[in-house]
């Protein structure tokens, strides 16, 4: 793939900032300080890395005020190079459009909607009544349920699955092998066995989402699973029956949030952190990696649940007190009261 | 969909209970208490959510005989309101049966033996030798393996692959993305390069089991993985190689069961927890989420090791102290002692 | 199957070690020591398990030279029983040979280069300008990626996602479900909307490594995720962007490695084991099931983070205090003091 080049001064005539230094530079692609090439354009989003600029062999860099002047290369200096970067790699690695079309293997359902504009790729499933918008990819071996909605400029890889009746907003994103819309964990015991519990609700996911792979969302029990615009979740991670997870809220890897808990905005979620069942996450929470909550969490902030790890000697020194806790504070009472006594002498 | 009426009476007369207020309303969906409107029918499993009752629009309601007279809306009273409550919209809401057939897309190996009832559907693989029962529904782009037999009334969602030579009885249900009888992780070490083993045992199935979506039971390395009947799984499950679940065992989402641990019947394992490999887990066991089981449990009851979560700075306090808890405990000795002594005097 | 029966003294030929006993006994499967039968060859890895040998049926035994009279049996004495258990399983169940030819269903993009000697099955997706090289197998429902190049030998099992652009040696073998080359999970907050990192490094596998099932690895941001010769992933590992996992090193299910990481070589990560991001971990570190690595390890060893479990009774005497250990600590502190002046007196 041959990169288009960009003048500086294309650049920022489209993002904005304050360019310094020779505008007619070109690049065209992003890279890292360290390996970055004449070619390329590189960013500084943390001035504590400002060091690195010295040795950079980029032809230009993004770099916020602070550090201006910490470099004679052409640059551009603005409020947040991170997101600039973001905009300015998204300009030089463009996703590809659409090439509208069904491919001859693909199987579409009676009374499917399949916008013109759209592509759906070889031996993929689009079933009865399903809706597929403008400029929507299904690539290979996606299946898309019943009457299921999807929006505009979706983007779904390989091996995507999407159940029945499911409501998807414009923009979604979503990476191989995610499963939306299976039925939630729900089952009634009687008699030493269990009955399933039919999961009548739908999966209802917003715009401009991205789902990672091998992530489930179950569809809802009796009312929907609902994932609000601009969610973003990462691989392997679980949302169970009646979830609601919050607009712009961020989940990482492998984490877990169980039936119908609610999630808020802006909440940032660490990997293989796990949310219990039926508990209100307030808006602009974040919890820390592997950590697990087990109470609602009313107030902003940062929560934690890590054990810390050590050697597996000084681990087998220690872990057995804490089933002798108890024993140890209460050893502390006695001897609180003990003293007391023999200072009363 | 329009969904079937049912009149009260004609519920009661099929599942029993008592049926009080008028026997000809119908309803013909079931829903929770505070989203019913005059066609639905609701539940109350749960007394303390008693005061639920004088808002709801509910047409009906199931209920158990404490609730009884605490609503003067038509109502069955029976034992145990949640299975009912099950029942009745396993009524409202049957599954689609198999339509019988093979779509022109998929591909049958030689000598599989595909009932006629059964329905296969597009870019479905089915290997050689291979038997799939009577009523069951293979949906699209599934993958069966060689001489693998399938029940009746089985229900593999899109996607699920099932490798070679396993046996799953009647009633299956797996959800897509879940993979059942991969290998196991089975190496030895030698001269700095790892060796694969070959797993050569299979994954066997009983009937009334239900898998959830991307959950993987791997196959056995000499001998079989085994799965008892009514064995319910949630999402993103490991079951590793040479595990045995007891029947009617119940495991929620992401938890994972290392090789060769044996788990009796009717337990009920938490999300995210995890059993080492090799343990022996008793009948009725119930373990927490999140926690990692690393002894065999011998007694019936709860296990739990939960890390409670605080607020970031809570914890910035108090988890150094982890690495040496053997030092403060160390030190109330010599307290003890110290007193014992000053009270020698 | 019928299973080729081998001679003892073919198999030391082959293999090595030292035979004692008839060398004309005929072997056609291994077994366990307790579920062998005449027809079979077992073996004995761990001393503590001889006793095992006195009532074990198998034809033939495989044993370290501690145990060599051990039994009366045939026997092959050698260095390392379990992984000369490995060699002669893997001589007994061969994996079947790729049958050259690319099924009718398949679909190869434009330039892309498949040996003839590999086998391509029903319903798989070759990317434009991808190499499949000679022996390789890619079963039904795979999706190999644009530009992607898989080396000599491979084994993808039903329904694998490569994505493009991806380069992988020999020897490959990768579980149904397995995605290697999604987005990791990059993303910039601008005025409260995140912007995507196009990802646009690469994953690059070595030789000889394995990937199990619904395992995912993440392509690099800018540069590449590495996974380095012999490597082996069990099921559900979750691998993100710019990762580096070291030569030779296991990881078990569902463990998770976060952006930036760098693993050593010949490292044994337990299952659920979590990495955090940008954290280097030295050769020959083994880190125990469940335990979160926050910080980088620089000596091998052994590194644990276990909360012990117990009954939820003795939990929930002992876990609050979790919250009060600095409180704990401090009242120790006192203590200490007001002892100091008592002796004083």
């Amino acid at each position: 793939m041959t990169q288009t080049a960009y003048r500086l001064a294309d650049i920022a005539a489209r993002f904005g900032g304050r360019l310094l230094g020779d505008p007619e530079v070109r690049v065209q692609q992003i890279a890292t300080l360290d390996s970055a090439q004449p070619q390329h354009i590189s960013f500084l989003s943390n001035s504590k890395y400002r060091a690195q600029l010295a040795a950079t062999q980029a032809g230009a860099v993004i770099l916020g005020e602070p550090d201006a002047d910490a470099t004679a290369l052409p640059r551009i200096v603005c409020d947040n190079p991170y997101a600039y970067f973001a905009r300015v790699s998204a300009l030089l690695n463009p996703e590809s459009k659409a090439v509208p079309g069904i491919h001859a293997s693909a199987v579409i359902g009676e009374g499917a909607q399949v916008d013109p504009s759209a592509h759906i790729a070889a031996h993929v499933v689009i079933g009865a009544g399903a809706v597929i918008g403008a400029g929507s990819i299904v690539m290979a071996g996606c299946s898309v349920g019943d009457r299921t909605v999807i929006g505009e400029n979706a983007r779904l890889y390989p091996r995507v699955v999407v159940y029945h009746d499911c409501i998807i907003g414009n923009n979604l994103i979503v990476h191989s092998g995610a499963v939306i819309g299976a039925d939630g964990f729900g089952m009634a015991m009687e008699d030493g066995r269990w009955l399933k519990i039919p999961q009548i609700g739908r999966v209802v996911i917003g715009d401009d989402v991205e789902i990672g792979a091998n992530t489930t969302i179950d569809r809802g029990a009796l009312s929907d699973t609902v994932i609000e615009d601009g969610v973003k979740l990462d691989n392997q991670i679980q949302i169970a029956h009646n979830v609601r997870v919050g607009a712009h809220t961020a989940i990482a890897g492998c984490a877990g949030v169980a039936g119908s808990a609610v999630i808020g905005r802006y909440c940032r979620i660490g990997g293989s952190a796990n949310i219990l069942g039926h508990l209100q996450i307030a808006d602009h929470v974040e919890i820390s990696i592997g950590s697990l909550i087990t109470k609602s969490i009313r107030e902003p902030g940062t929560y934690t649940a890590i054990y810390p790890f050590s050697s597996n000697a000084e681990w087998r020194r220690n872990a057995p007190y804490l089933r002798h806790l108890d024993e140890l504070a209460n050893k502390i009472k006695i001897l609180q009261h003990e003293i007391e006594a023999l200072k009363g002498k």
